[in-house]
């Protein structure tokens, strides 16, 4: 995962950085420190948002008892307790209904919090840090877990921590020309 | 918008490019090239995805007539127009809905062109153009204008070109301690 840029201390083009960003599901025990987390979740909270509400929050979860009850909550994927850390990310419903009703609640909440995730998958990638966007839980189980208010929507969890082995390939994307349409 | 880095052609830390990334909402006339245009969809592109379906699609709109009237089906925010191109996010919901369902549908298929959205905002930022992730449209009049078959709705519009006058200030950002929650 760390890539000789890294290793380096030196600094990737931001092209490279999205490129490299991997998918990472192998973690060593290593903790991480806070510092470090607080740097990765300033360049979470500084990507946009609808009427800059900012409803995201972050709940970051070290506790090795309630990472592998996470990580039963997103169907049995056990390896996501290897991760020294899971940050778990949050919509705050009532924050974005407030100034967007309907759209705010199932459109911009989903929007701002995945583009501050993408945020943090990068800020990870670029530190050398492996991560992992997981999607697929019961979010019934994750709010219980966690004591959730009702305003608040579990919508990724991210495992982090120093990536273990050789990264998974990225996987191939669809050709630029099957997604991308020029109109002139 | 242009950074001092960006016009020496330095390479920024990943963070400096997100703490950056500005709503850019004025723009000079000047056209961005096809191959400037790849290269940061390219970077969208390499977001990841839920099960690596990739739902997106990405429409470049560079006639005149059309990106004035995809800025009235934007609520006449007229601004849109005076950029060279608008470029049209799309979510393909028969392809994240074939492996996820209503999940896939209400849920990944929107994050997944975030995080895809976010990506090419911030690789316009580090290329020293600038861009605004616009989600206040109409969907129904945005299909209706650019023909959308039903299985494509479109998320986000991204008007984009070279940044015209002084950037306007970064909207500030709640104090960390207020959306990040350490468990231990």
């Amino acid at each position: 995962m760390k890539t000789a840029a890294a290793l380096k201390g030196e600094r990737m083009e931001f092209g490279e950085v999205a490129a490299r960003r991997r998918s990472v599901r192998r973690f060593k025990p290593d903790p991480v420190d806070r510092e470090t987390v607080i740097k990765l979740l300033e360049c979470a909270t500084s990507a946009p948002s609808a009427g800059n509400a900012q409803p995201w929050r972050f709940l970051v979860i070290g506790d090795g008892a309630m990472r592998q009850q996470l990580a039963r909550a997103a169907f049995n994927q056990n390896w996501m307790a290897q991760a020294p850390l899971i940050i778990v990310v949050l919509a705050d419903l009532d924050r974005a209904a407030s100034s967007y009703g309907r759209r705010g609640m199932e459109l911009y909440a989903l929007q701002d919090t995945a583009a501050a995730t993408q945020n943090l998958l990068l800020a990870a990638a670029d530190a050398g840090l492996g991560a992992c966007w997981v999607g697929a839980f019961s979010e019934a189980d994750v709010s219980k877990l966690l004591g959730l208010p009702e305003r608040f929507r579990p919508v990724a969890m991210v495992p982090l921590g120093m990536p273990a082995g050789n990264p998974a390939a990225k996987p191939r994307r669809l050709p630029l020309d099957e997604v991308v349409f020029f109109t002139d």
